[in-house]
């Protein structure tokens, strides 16, 4: 496996892949790779030839008051957990090479980053939007994969890909959780003991939503006051929201018809967690 | 020469000569072809096997106040004049295939369009880079054309391919003038004969402004002085802007010095020519 800590490596590396008609495959990340990552790679290895992954915590995707200088790191553990997994290349460039003196350019989606993360992280989804652009002309992926457990950002770049006219393929794959529930996130390393005994409560509520729809509940003012009533009662549970919207304009409705995400953002102390379930009527 | 009215259509024609590893070359307009247009068209077929002419009026790059419905255009000559020059396809589309119901992603270029035409357009840049993005994407050049006379959107463009890692080389070339040193515009149709005979003055104010840097002028309020005061001896112009800034990062300057650019906009009547001089001391 070779790691590029520069454009010019990776674009070199990648163009070798093409010149003998490899397919390319990108995963972009933030590093600090735990079972969904993996699982992320491993799809692409099947469907790829020649698989890159990005290591990059993009900091124009984190408010002032967010947790960037504190996110998680171990870059020797993240390339042997790629390596194992039959990752072809690492591109782990810093903060210089990506974003120089002088940088301008950004892309953005409006309307569906209005919602959600976007409400309550403003700027997240320019800088989501800026660094996977910036990601896809460096690698030039013919597929690029993605996790469900972020819907809104999969939803996000699926609608820049088509506006913007990308050429390429976007595959956003199923949340991969812990065994009581727990969504993967690098984040929660960040729980207390009792905080992450306290937290698979988001799925148990996500799970007794689409029990309750599959049960013919079509009210969402309900719906949404069953996963509220649940969350709360867990220990320490602060709700950032939860949200139930049309898919994929995430659109208000009030009665549930179609497909719909119920999506959450929960914090436990100042870790926030976010998960979601997509349900079809 | 093949007019391709879908991005399926023109997608098709540049693959087919991607796979022959022919070059492809790009030249984004808004029809309505003058000489300068042509002249782009001729340099790209010198340096590009297969090229590309997009023939678009943008309406994302006008505002609500400005000319798109009166936009000049004549689709029969302008496919004449491409192929007389051995353009090898038109990009045609309308508006409902660049921007289906729904369209919502934006790419933005800061800091240098807050000055000039970006100051007196708001919003037009943004429009411009967005389509530029678009026409990259489906027809991807390796290189595409621009025209000195709106030296400022060559310089946002060429910002946004160097922030955004685009896969392609911008060229710009020099502007196209009248015999009488009018810069060639699709807009000096609107004039009337009196405005068209005084136009010129916009091109000799930028030559005595030249000659007196070569005469070692520096200041720079006293150069903005002499082009101000000789267009306004002309009859009917009405002043839109007149700056000397550093190039390329547009800059305010006191003192002349390295590579500036005196840029002016000024109407007659309705219309609105601009044109520009670069210096180097």
């Amino acid at each position: 496996m070779q790691v590029c800590r520069t454009i010019n490596e990776i674009r070199e590396f990648t163009d070798r892949a093409r010149t003998v008609r490899k397919t390319v495959g990108l995963v972009p990340t933030m590093g600090y790779f735990h079972e969904g990552h993996l699982n992320l790679m491993r799809e692409a290895k099947k469907i790829c030839d020649c698989v890159v992954v990005s290591l990059y915590v993009n900091p124009l995707q984190f408010g002032p008051r967010e947790d960037l200088a504190e996110y998680p790191r171990d870059f020797e553990r993240d390339c042997a957990l790629a390596e194992s997994v039959g990752v072809d290349a690492i591109f782990a460039p810093d903060d210089d090479e990506m974003y120089p003196a002088g940088y301008n350019s950004y892309v953005e989606v409006s309307g569906i980053t209005d919602k959600l993360c976007g409400l309550s992280r403003p700027g997240h989804f320019r800088g989501v939007t800026t660094v996977v652009t910036k990601l896809f002309n460096i690698v030039r992926p013919d597929q690029a994969f993605f996790g469900q457990k972020d819907a809104q950002q999969a939803m996000v770049i699926e609608k820049m890909v088509r506006d913007l006219n990308m050429n390429l393929e976007i595959i956003t794959l199923p949340i991969v959780r812990e065994a009581d529930g727990l969504a993967m996130s690098s984040r929660n390393v960040y729980l207390s003991e009792e905080q992450r005994r306290a937290a698979p409560v988001l799925y148990r509520s996500l799970c007794a939503f689409k029990a309750a729809v599959d049960s013919g509940e079509r009210d969402v003012a309900k719906l949404r006051r069953g996963i509220e009533e649940m969350i709360l009662s867990a220990p320490g549970a602060q709700i950032d929201y939860i949200e139930i919207l049309s898919v994929p304009d995430l659109e208000t409705v009030n009665t549930l018809t179609g497909k719909c995400i119920a999506a959450l953002a929960v914090r436990f102390g100042k870790t926030r967690l976010i998960d979601n379930m997509v349900v079809e009527v």
